[in-house]
């Protein structure tokens, strides 16, 4: 048996196809960002960061950063163990509060990433509820697919944010049938919103428990950055609120916020919450002072919708095929996935920005794409080299336009003068 | 359908088998551990730690914490994105070229935890190589056997570290089937240690690729802290070595170690690596600096061994069931799981002791224990309270004592006098 050959030929599969990846190596400066440095094998250059998931720049904020060094200086580096033994510090007790009180719940419980709590709280909740069968939007992400599939119970998959097709799959079970409708509120890759009260609607109608995933939302929405449920009145309506620390709020670590039964219960039985140390204190301390900044802070998420409309308007006013999304994140359609690599190392080499291609199978063939994620700190400069940057290499490489686009996918491509650039994500 | 009902039941079993659990909210005090205190509704009280994983102490030493602080200051807080969008920094290049170099192998991989590592990886494994058996361990751990339910291929347990019945397992298959034999090292629960060399011959023998989870032994074996597999000169022998950054290293996080092709393919190939949030750079640049230290300093790697050779020493000099264990774990048998929760309520309310008692699952029914982890940090005085406070609780409560454990356990009971307290666990 040639072992090492095996990893080989994997690999070969993956070239092939054109999905190897290659981690780009980069530096943040503190009090820089979006700028940072590139770290290549010929030495440093810098760049300006277009693709970060720190939507708002939370990641340099001062407040968080005294937290975290307050933190180190009081507790030291990571908390010893697990929930269970020794690894409950006051910072996580304090954090979960925090994280409860946002979200209207009774208790909230963290877990090392955003990952790790769809997983281990999917998987876990079937286990609870015995016999649950599952209703998952398809454009789930990944981590929803693997807790779902862990969980190893009977599962149904419903069309992307439709509310017939959920229906008529709800229908198919008897009153008593446990279920559970698991989705998102922003889907990363798309940028498009669920329309959660409609599917609370039925979830009453159908007496199902309900699952969000507002991991591309907390920071960002809602007048306390408690995310798209709250913008939308509807963070009563769902009966687990599942979101990540590591995006809108600057950190790592993720979070379900519920009842105080639903919480006890997964807190006693998830393995992947039980067996594992818990967050280090300063994560958590760089947290809470993310949280309380963006429960009374709008600034932020003013500013970030601002720019994504203003960006989303320069594009479309340069005839790039840029989405129309009712959300912050802000694609660009290429459309091929040897290109979409080929503009991304240009805009990297030439043009010092920074973006990854997103490719099969993060989004479906044909549909490969740039994600630009404009934040807050983003200047006019920098959004108006990244725009001449584009329209460059989009001549260069031949290729297609936004009307071109639009011809294709018509409702989906955004038209220039079509952002209201006043209004705030908040309000 | 009333569900809060079914999180209630599920609750009330747990209660019921005397297996609810309360976390003990408890804050470190920099350069002052193992004292810390402990939150309770009545106010807090200075307690003193034996039950933390942060075995070495590092979590506060000054050269670790003087690294996460310039983090901070020179990055910000955390990554911002997966490490194929924006989230790799040259923090994780950087610690994954440190434990590369440490375990002797041409790449490492970091994930958010141990616990993911250990899935993550195992899962992927049986991925790419099709078809493979997994032998495992009995006692491995968790998130061990999450990851090969995971992978869904088939499984072969063999009883714990029995050279014998492991062969027997792989003598079943023919010599083409891709086998993996997945085992820890140091056990935590028992403080036993495998037969790292043997199981290699077995594996060369059978042509099977070999994993070790070495997470209780980082930091803590070998000269240079690369785990029992260095002190035993078996690191080149392993195709993988998995281990924490949050026990030995003091920190938070996981990895793995392996041929520049194995890491390469898990990298491109597991969900739990590539759909999730990089560490942040602050728990990197933290654990690049332990690493660091402990592969040059035996200091803290010789205390430990000592005390927790003089702490055996004394509990059996007292007639307490101390097991007799190989390594730096001292596990105290109670043999009751409610006598085992009073115990350990009585230590911190009255003594200011703070230890976890170990019930099933855990471990098996019948051996629930206390489970001791002594550090250099311990002084003496620490530990005349602690054993004395033993006896008096043993005494009270009619515990079953060490001589008598040995009639029913022989030779897994520590005998005073048996330990050599010169031995250096580097050495
Ligand atoms: C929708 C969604 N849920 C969960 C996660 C995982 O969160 P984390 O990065 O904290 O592991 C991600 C991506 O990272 C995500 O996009
Ligand atoms: C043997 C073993 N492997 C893996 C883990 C998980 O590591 P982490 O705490 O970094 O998630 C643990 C416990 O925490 C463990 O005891």
């Amino acid at each position: 048996m040639d072992y090492q050959g095996k990893f080989g030929e994997a690999l070969e599969a993956l070239t092939i196809e054109g999905r190897y990846r290659v981690f780009a190596d980069i530096l943040r400066r503190r009090g820089d960002f979006p700028c940072a440095v590139h770290h290549t094998p010929e030495g440093t250059k810098p760049i300006t960061v277009w693709c970060s998931n720190d939507y708002l720049g939370m990641g340099q904020h001062p407040s968080v950063l005294a937290a975290m060094h307050e933190a180190i200086d009081t507790v030291g580096a990571g908390s010893g163990g697990t929930r269970n033994i020794s690894g409950t510090t006051h910072y996580h007790v304090e954090l979960e509060r925090e994280l409860a009180s946002l979200h209207g719940k009774e208790a909230a419980l963290l877990f090392t990433s955003g990952y790790v709590s769809n997983d281990a709280t999917l998987s876990t909740l079937v286990k609870i509820l015995k016999g649950a069968v599952i209703f998952s939007d398809e454009k789930n992400h990944n981590s929803m697919i693997e807790g779902i599939r862990h969980g190893g119970g009977p599962k149904r998959v419903w069309r992307h944010n439709d509310l017939e097709h959920l229906e008529t799959l709800l229908q198919e079970y008897d009153n008593d049938t446990p279920k559970i409708i698991a989705f998102e509120s922003v889907y990363s890759m798309d940028g498009d919103i669920a329309p959660i009260n409609e599917i609370c609607d039925l979830a009453e109608k159908y007496n199902a428990f309900t699952y969000i995933d507002e991991v591309h939302a907390v920071g960002m929405y809602g007048d306390h950055g408690a995310g798209v449920c709250e913008r939308d009145n509807a963070m009563h309506r769902i009966d687990i609120i599942e979101a990540t620390l590591a995006k809108g709020f600057g950190l790592m670590g993720g979070y379900i916020a519920s009842t105080a039964k639903v919480i006890d219960a997964i807190r006693s039985y998830a393995p992947g919450f039980i067996f594992s140390t818990s967050l280090a204190p300063v994560i958590c301390a760089g947290a809470i002072a993310s949280v309380r900044h963006l429960k009374q802070s709008n600034v932020e998420r003013e500013k970030h919708q601002l720019n994504a409309a203003l960006l989303k308007e320069r594009l479309a006013l340069e005839n790039l095929p840029v989405m129309h999304t009712p959300s912050h994140i802000v694609p660009v359609l290429v459309g091929d996935p040897v290109q979409c690599k080929q503009l991304t190392d240009q805009l990297l080499d030439r043009f010092g920005i920074y973006v990854q291609p997103i490719n099969y199978p993060t989004v479906s063939r044909g549909t490969e794409r740039i994600r630009l994620t404009p934040g807050p700190l983003h200047n006019e400069a920098q959004m108006e080299h990244l725009v001449k940057s584009l329209r460059t290499l989009w001549n260069e490489m031949g290729l297609r336009n936004g009307y071109d686009w639009c011809q294709l996918w018509r409702g989906r491509i955004a038209v220039a003068g079509q952002f209201e650039l006043g209004v705030a994500a908040g309000g």
